[in-house]
């Protein structure tokens, strides 16, 4: 199957964005819909992530795709590919998604029957951080590539996430990255954090990252 | 030497960005230094690349740097180390420099005698394409991990700059990206784009950029 929507999101019209964002979450509660908000820098590997934790619970729960880019649809068109309800949504320049935009696309996606929606944000690691979407949980994939030094360089996204992927770890060898420092300078920013080393190309880390969910989503729907 | 400033630049009351940049380039060209704004994703390997690019061309002109980045300062400590003249700006969250800014730091830098100013932008695909910061020439660099269709989903960014560099071509080998690909995407959008594959790592492809660099400061000096 290779249908999917593509639609053009209105800029948010409420300044109460934490208020809007609150309201979101008691819906998606209501429904049994536990949101995920995924956030990156370009290019550090959320839509093959994306790929493999469908893989991963496909079997367990229904999983449904927000795709937010400022223009394409090439992540929403791979996601696709995989039978998974999923929609583009283009939002008009603007480098984030706040918790109106996120509700116009879940409402144009639909989440009945819908047990676990991730919502793919914009890659950049300064605008996401500073909206509440309205998500259950919020992650982030930090890349090998990328370098150890960037919970120096953007501490409000390392400070706001439960829990951060550090990707490509099947490229550790050619890059000078050291995990135990990131672990330091993010704990040092975010006592809390779960944090989880994986290669979603080689599929490493991939269990210990779906057993993660399935916690989160049975503790949150104890609630 | 390990000595610079941090400054915290405050946001630009100007709300024509346009003017204010076209009267900076008139400052910037009496003073005859070239500023190049160099932008990238997070991890691309801006900083890397600005101390190559130090290397190749010390010998030739003066070199001044400004780091920008919501936070830190270790970027400014790396470059600080090969004894350029630098400056670390502190954006107070936001992901971008505009004209103002880049002025406020170029002042506190002092550009006399310099030749050639290189502004190391936010790490960003998304904002700082939206502000001319007044630069005589505007770069970015894309690197091999982060994938070959940022051009698609950034479409912005691929437009407005004069040069693209593809950096970490020394990874090419375990990552899946096609340089054809990239080149032909980025010639749609932006037709007199010059395209460099480069290594800040081992210096593959530094003399071309250098030699780009010579170029573009020698034209513009007889302008």
């Amino acid at each position: 199957m290779d249908t999917y929507k593509i639609i053009e999101i209105k800029e948010n019209v409420f300044k109460d964005n934490e208020r809007q964002a609150d309201l979101l979450r008691e819906e998606l509660k209501k429904d049994k819909t536990f949101l995920l908000n995924l956030m990156s820098s370009p290019g550090s590997g959320k839509t093959t992530t994306v790929l493999r934790t469908i893989d991963a619970l496909k079997d367990e729960m229904n999983i449904a795709v927000l795709e937010a880019d400022i223009d394409s649809d090439v992540d929403a068109h791979t996601v696709a590919q995989t039978d998974t309800k999923v929609i583009q949504l283009h939002t008009g320049g603007m480098c984030h998604l706040d918790a109106d935009m996120t509700k116009q696309g879940l409402s144009e996606l639909g989440t009945e029957g819908i047990d676990f929606a991730i919502l793919e944000n914009v890659g950049n690691l300064v605008c996401p951080a500073e909206f509440d979407t309205g998500a259950s949980k919020n992650a982030m994939i930090l890349s090998i590539p990328e370098g150890d030094d960037k919970p120096l360089k953007y501490p409000l996204m390392f400070s706001i996430v439960d829990v951060l992927l550090i990707n490509k770890i099947d490229a550790i060898d050619i890059f000078d990255f050291d995990i135990e420092a990131v672990k330091e300078r993010v704990s040092k920013l975010n006592p809390n954090i779960k944090v989880i080393p994986i290669s979603a190309k080689t599929g490493e880390g991939i269990g210990e990252w779906a057993d993660w969910i399935r916690t989160e989503i049975k503790s949150w729907n104890q609630k």
